[in-house]
């Protein structure tokens, strides 16, 4: 399967061209960033978001800061130090940013080695991704019956990843197989990643659309009118607890009142055990000014104080089950999780 | 205590001048409406919104009627049609307008006499919302503990009822009694009257106020911040469940799930004994073009389709309290609600 964009495209010895995702859907503009600091930017500004694609993005601006530097120890542990501190919450980030300062590190001293190593790193995680997501989306698949109406969180599809995505890639391959009658993306108040991302991704898929407010997320899944939610995640403690853009516990639990399914769909790099749960998972909170207003326009009074965090926390206990590319988690979530592949 | 705002005058022969809160914060500009369609008109654009607020215009647009009109009784059951007709769940609008109707007809043929007495039902109303949003305010303070934070959705202070407010004003009270620390304000999607209104009020009135989109409401409730969670109501039911501003019911639920009391603030008038349970309150839809955008601002892809429903129903089991102008109704809610004097 395709995806329906191409959210970054690896350039060896230039950089990295990204989709800047702040302007869509009105404008499609392409980026070329050639410097850690850009990179950062990029980072920070949401111009590349989504998990599995920061550690994409991440991988690839340790290959950036080593066509710009000397390329050795020191400058490439700062430069992984950058990358690590533009956002706390999502695993994937660190994690990449991680491996590939030790891949370049054990590589030896050239950094003509070095260099080469990073971008075939980078190269590596781009495919990964792309194959992982297709598992996830064929094991996720299975868990809905046709003509399942579902109802999704934010964007996770090829915007966030690289491949077809993770929740969306399930509903994706879902609607392949004739599964998917409709997905339901709330606007995602305050950056609007549903109503501007996941819309425009699901139209340009061909997937029936309905965007709702996230105030109205409660009432439709009263309704009866969603067969699950699905959503993507940040981060996946020891236990289960799952961050995810924040208002993805709000729904966990009205879901879990009225007995519909909610999944989580994610790679294991998305999973850190070393964070026993939920409470110790560190949460990013972002400015106020972007809430009160959107993009140029304002609505609230000038200075008016607010609390903006940009994830929360889903307990275990409200989520059926969890998809990866290795199959599908289920309660309890503990020893599923320690029995993983790639965390053993 | 003063209301911060005058969101209607009553101009007996010539009108009810507004405050058109669809500009609000931005703009603060008073309109007449002198006829029965601007009234109508102004409803339906929530230029004037709140539920006792509707009431209140409903009743002076019943004068206004009859003042441009020869107020025979097929002008009057007509303007009292087109009046009930605009917005469908709120209780008071089609109360009373039915009440004005009736007691302009029992004062008999004259067109002079049926103005006069449309006229004086306005301004009692008016007095009334007064006195009872004070009675509200008192016993719904007495619910919140000292140095307490709570939690509101939607605008339910004086633009909302024409005195001090339902919810925003227990709060009003609550912090004139040395009680209220903070208040936080969902910004209420799509209309963002929290972002918009209540923000606004909070502010001239002196109270920290704390802006959050409504996507962060579960995570701010989870964290243990807020004491308890207020809003108003439009229309609760003989068992207790509960109309109101769609979002109201997903942030009941993740109260209960973290006993933080929930309470409801409204005049008695808001209940409907006709109703046995919240499946028979209608529900009003409105235009998708409100979801994807604010104001001259869109962001989602042009012709999208929307889930928009203006209320969602709070089932009782969630209600910690109803707050009247009578006194705090505890659960069992269904004799509570059949024994409320108004009602008898």
């Amino acid at each position: 399967m395709t995806a329906p964009v191409d959210p970054v495209r690896l350039l060896p010895g230039r950089g990295v061209e990204i989709l800047d995702q702040t302007l869509l859907p009105l404008v499609e503009r392409r980026v070329l960033l050639s410097g850690i600091d850009s990179v950062c930017e990029a980072i920070r500004e949401l111009r590349v978001r989504g998990a599995p694609l920061l550690g994409l993005v991440g991988a690839a601006g340790m290959a950036i800061a080593a066509d710009t530097t000397t390329a050795n120890d020191a400058d490439l542990a700062h430069a992984a130090r950058l990358l690590d501190a533009t956002r706390p919450t999502a695993t994937d980030l660190g994690r990449a940013v991680r491996d590939a300062l030790a891949q370049a590190l054990s590589a030896g001293p050239s950094a003509l080695l070095r260099r080469e190593v990073l971008w075939r790193n980078a190269e590596r995680l781009l495919a990964l991704r792309r194959a992982e997501d297709e598992a996830i989306g064929q094991f996720g698949a299975e868990l809905l019956p046709r003509g399942a109406s579902v109802l999704t969180h934010c964007n996770t599809g090829a915007l966030a990843t690289a491949g077809i995505g993770t929740a969306l890639g399930v509903v994706s391959i879902a609607h392949r197989q004739g599964r998917i009658e409709r997905c339901y993306a709330t606007e995602t108040r305050p950056l609007l990643q549903g109503a501007r991302l996941t819309t425009w991704e699901l139209t340009r898929l061909g997937i029936p659309a309905t965007l709702l407010p996230d105030t109205a997320a409660a009432a439709l899944i009263a309704s009866g009118l969603v067969d699950a939610v699905i959503t993507g995640a940040d981060r996946i403690a020891a236990n289960g607890d799952t961050a995810n853009k924040v208002g993805t516990y709000g729904l966990a639990a009205v879901a879990a009142r009225h007995a519909v399914p909610f999944y989580i769909a994610a790679p294991t790099s998305t999973f850190d055990p070393g964070c026993p749960s939920g409470a110790e998972i560190p949460i990013e909170f972002r400015s106020p000014a972007e809430v009160g207003g959107f993009a140029g326009t304002r609505w609230s009074p000038d200075g008016i104080e607010a609390y903006n965090p940009a994830f929360d926390v889903t307990p275990a206990s409200c989520i059926t089950a969890i998809v990866t590319e290795h199959g599908v988690l289920r309660p309890p979530f503990a020893p599923a999780i320690a029995g993983l592949p790639a965390l053993r």
